[in-house]
């Protein structure tokens, strides 16, 4: 069946593979599943990728998806013009929300630091990161919170945001480190319980 | 963001959901990475899905997927029409035609009968398979192997076709069972050794 496999079909098996984590079997598997049993969900999914390819940019100030020149949370004029929070992705800006803790704005870096992977200061915006804190045209920002992950790359993007910004005079902070909640001492790695040392905090 | 997320990207996030085995997580990083990295190939995975969803139907004579009324394997003239092997999917015609033993005809089930969930005979196209074995017009059937899984549904499934056509007087038979090409007896099921044992050949 390699070679009477019809086109269409073969065609969608090999698109499939540009989901990740989608193998040659895999991409068979979903693509007779689809046909055999949702082609309403298929048509739904073909039509929701063309239309979001169409429509879905990135923010002009926060760098974060939007189908607007400018995102609905960078013109909400209850958040704090003052304050402006540095995540890697959208996922965790969704987090940050989450907590309710913050009402800042947000700059999306759509990535992190990576010189093996060819990610550098440029690929992540680095530029439009800058001029968004200085440039007085954005409301002025008093504070730059770094809330990249703490894996190796995170920790390297947040030391080059943060030395690139104090040496504009601009205050940055960073996420605090230590147990986490409901965490218990006997579970929680050493380095993590090191930090918490280091950084406790009086009561 | 719940809130905030633009409309299409939203959209994007739901659909992927039809994908076996992707959730609400899964399906955002998805989005997210094709939204960032590789615009192209989610076009082409949309163009596919629809492409795929208008022209993809199924063969008249074997029921696997095809663009035609009638697929290729069904009008190749060098394939014996007296022989006709019956699978569960398009996969599984796809394996037995990689062993390059077989040169006859096939009739893809596309599922295998499993009352629980609602597929009887009419959902896996027995009328059409009896149709296409006894009527004159389609050649002539001398044999029928059924080539269903080995699983308890699978074999129900070929219990339940061979009554149905040695009724008929039809010739059927079921692919061998034994212990396979490679297989170590210390390591191979008891179940799989007691069938080797019951079928064994003169040699």
């Amino acid at each position: 069946m390699k070679n009477s496999a019809p086109g269409a079909l073969q065609q969608l098996i090999d698109a499939l593979r540009v989901l990740p984590g989608v193998g040659p079997k895999s991409a068979q598997r979903i693509a007779y599943h689809l046909l055999q049993h949702d082609r309403p969900g298929a048509q739904r999914l073909g039509d929701a990728l063309l239309g979001s390819i169409a429509t879905v940019q990135h923010c002009e100030r926060c760098n974060n998806f939007t189908e607007q020149p400018v995102c609905e949370t960078c013109l909400d004029p209850e958040r704090d013009t003052s304050l402006l929070c540095v995540v890697e992705t959208p996922a965790d800006q969704v987090m940050v929300e989450q907590t309710m803790t913050y009402r800042g704005q947000y700059f999306v870096l759509m990535g992190k630091l990576s010189p093996l992977d060819g990610v550098g200061p440029r690929e992540i915006h680095l530029d439009r990161l800058l001029r968004r804190v200085v440039d007085p045209a954005f409301g002025g920002v008093s504070e730059v919170i770094l809330a990249t992950n703490f894996t190796n790359e995170g920790e390297a993007t947040a030391h080059y945001i943060g030395e690139m910004l104090k040496a504009r005079g601009v205050k940055v902070s960073r996420l605090a480190r230590g147990v986490p909640a409901g965490g218990e001492l006997e579970y929680v790695d050493a380095g993590t319980i090191a930090r918490a040392v280091l950084d406790r905090r009086a009561v």
